[in-house]
């Protein structure tokens, strides 16, 4: 039994500092680097590359909307030749940005808005694997378990794996329970860690209404951008150790 | 006999045109290409690179400044390790476009303030060479002949290649005459084609005071971005043909 | 008889122009200037209005959301809170501009897809209108002729006018055709002069399936970014003067 | 007696925090308020202008370079013509988010290297000033005591005041002591509280050499971007209370 855990790194800016980057670090096994579009900037991703070298952690590309002030959050009308060539820039500067440090990266998985787009819109998330791919055709696409995504990225032909969401409540279809409504986020460490037990043994998690539903994850998505979600993150990573699954980045063999 | 000429491409942004790409590509040999922090966007990035396709070009990154209000021409009090970053970041997002449409980067000419600061202080040009070869040591830096920037790329043991401006009056220093003297820029095709023959035949050019001096240069940068600039390059490129210099990238054997 | 006709100004951006803003300004009498969210930069923007100055010509605000690269055309997810801040602070800016240069502010008209959101939602048409009136409660808001965007500016009680425009194809429902519809914009000049003439004189015009419909317009919307667009506002133009209605800014005594 | 206390604010954007805004506001008098160039966006800026107005502050624009990245720290090339078009931009911005709720500006202090360029270069002081008064000749200019900045304002016949800093050390020359020199800041909250009372009280100071200088201050600047600063702000505060100084806006009657 193996698992990967992925958590969003490097999202500071300019003077402005964001999440718990180094606290959280060696508790994960892959990071998702912002590029320069939602958040960070050319310096700020070096820094946080050489911080994925000192816990030798299996990186990702983390591309978003341009959209700054909105933290890549806001839906955008952008064509889907305008979401190929951004994936495709942002993918390549942090590919950059890796060189420089002797690294390469393993994987890219979208942010924010174009995330929540590409896992319902099978067009969007087509475009993603396009870009992908058309950069490096060894990349991994980090897609949403069973979603849309998913299957764009079977149809493209890239390198994929499923993530599930720790911290966060599926309805029984397998979707992710929107923020909105109660229940949605779940808060509690053990309950956490005991969710992502269950998914690493068995494939399987309760819903929020109570089923049971299948979920097969190749990694584990968790946060860090708040004191309490490196709390969760050992919380998951102690129990996980426990059991004696191990840890270690998807695209390692 | 062989010489490049080199041409900035790919400046237009958003709904913004810039310059006359397609008319110019024919008759050079390599360009360089806005990289987003002066000019361009990841969409544009891309439309440019499959022009340079089609023309068979040899490709580098332009990087600048991140000024894009002031086009890159604004000195920046920015640090080393913030030149270093930007360097990298921008040289990656153009590779990144290159890898999607199938190419690689020839080289890398830094833009506009950040050029004419590399081009007086080593320093400068120092951590320029250090950001290109930590990305790629095949890649070549594109220094203006007999400056600083010779010196940085030999120290930093980067691959490099020496300019010379065609349309550009020299010192009898071998520096450039600033662009607020008389005489800075020469204007007459006919003028700037023969200069451009005996900088390739001789190695030598008459500077502004008539003296001759030498220069020696691997490549020639012409402008694309007035009209009349495309018939200059047309002028060079019929005089360099006529009396037999190969025109081919200064990257291809 | 008298009508008012408005045009984008002021969208050229640092190295960028945009537009023919001096070949058009003398045959409008209001103009929409950019204020550096979608196009335009502070200094292009004090240039601008030294233009309308110098054509006497009565000055809007033309917000945008924050889409440089998309220039203002991309349907963005922004919160009310962020609408309302990002026209106040538009307005604000060039208001500043205008002081700069002895003048005010006559109207603010919203840009793209903000316009297009705000022409169907009278949510957003509201809360256009409560940002407008809440900076200066003498500004006139400029709302597409009797869309929501009208409905909105009653319910806030905020000065308005309503426009329609010279060179687009209505329904019979009095909406604009959409762009991808064959018909929906008309290149004539003399058919798009002698529609003006009637909106002028009338109230009515016909509409792309025949039928007439009454259309109450205090301004009309022309266009100055291509050659021929200016070619359009002269034909107008000549064809009001002839017929002996007056162009006067709306909102001029 | 009477003292302003000005302090800068407003400095958050987006999703990213920074400051003490409000555990500091009770304690000042007057604040500068980011325009969005350094820090801060529309949105925020009308929070900030929200919790001014709650503490009853005085309000001051807080303009700066674009150049978010580098929070506006870095010295730019920008033309004279740019410096006044940028600096009447954001003065209009903050104006209008002011009007939005119900308030007007004090004062312009413009911010980081655009205040030290003004500081030395009576030229960029004078832009500056012009500015200034261009946008409203109510307005006072801040500036840094007995400097170029002051003669500019006196020059151009705009409001001015001069400002002293709470807690940096002064050569004999009256000049602040460069940052990069030991002593440059003062630490001690006792000490600091003792230098503005009295700077207040006599007009004079200790400079770092032990001589006694002359410094005329209607504003002392004081830091709330760490939490020891706001602690400095009540040592201070609780001192001038105590000696019987009065606590009041410079702007205010």
């Amino acid at each position: 039994m193996r698992i990967d855990l992925n958590c969003d790194m490097g999202e500071s800016f300019g003077v402005y500092t964001l999440g718990y980057d180094e606290a959280a670090m060696p508790h994960v096994t892959s990071i998702n680097v912002a590029c320069g579009f939602h958040a960070s900037d050319p310096l700020n991703m070096i820094n946080t590359i050489k911080l994925a070298k000192k816990y030798n952690l299996a990186i990702g590309a983390h591309p978003a909307f341009p959209d700054l002030v909105g933290f890549g959050r806001r839906v955008m009308a952008a064509s889907k030749e305008e979401i190929f060539a951004d994936v495709v820039y942002q993918i390549g500067a942090l590919a950059g940005v890796c060189q420089s440090q002797g690294l390469k990266l393993q994987h890219v998985k979208v942010h924010g808005a174009m995330y929540n787009m590409a896992e319902k819109d099978i067009a969007v998330g087509t475009v993603i694997a396009e870009a992908i791919k058309s950069v490096d055709p060894n990349l991994y696409m980090v897609c949403s378990c069973a979603s849309p995504m998913v299957k764009a990225a079977q149809n493209v032909g890239v390198n994929y794996v499923e993530e599930a969401f720790a911290d966060r409540a599926y309805t029984k279809e397998g979707t992710l329970v929107p923020r909105s409504q109660p229940g949605a986020v779940i808060h509690d460490v053990k309950e956490v860690a005991e969710r992502v037990l269950g998914l690493v043994k068995t494939g399987k998690v309760r819903a929020i209404d109570g089923t049971e539903i299948a979920l097969k994850a190749d990694t584990i998505c968790v946060h860090g951008d708040t004191p309490g979600a490196v709390e969760m993150i050992k919380g998951i990573r102690v129990m996980l150790d426990q059991e004696g699954v191990t840890l270690k980045a998807f695209g390692e063999k």
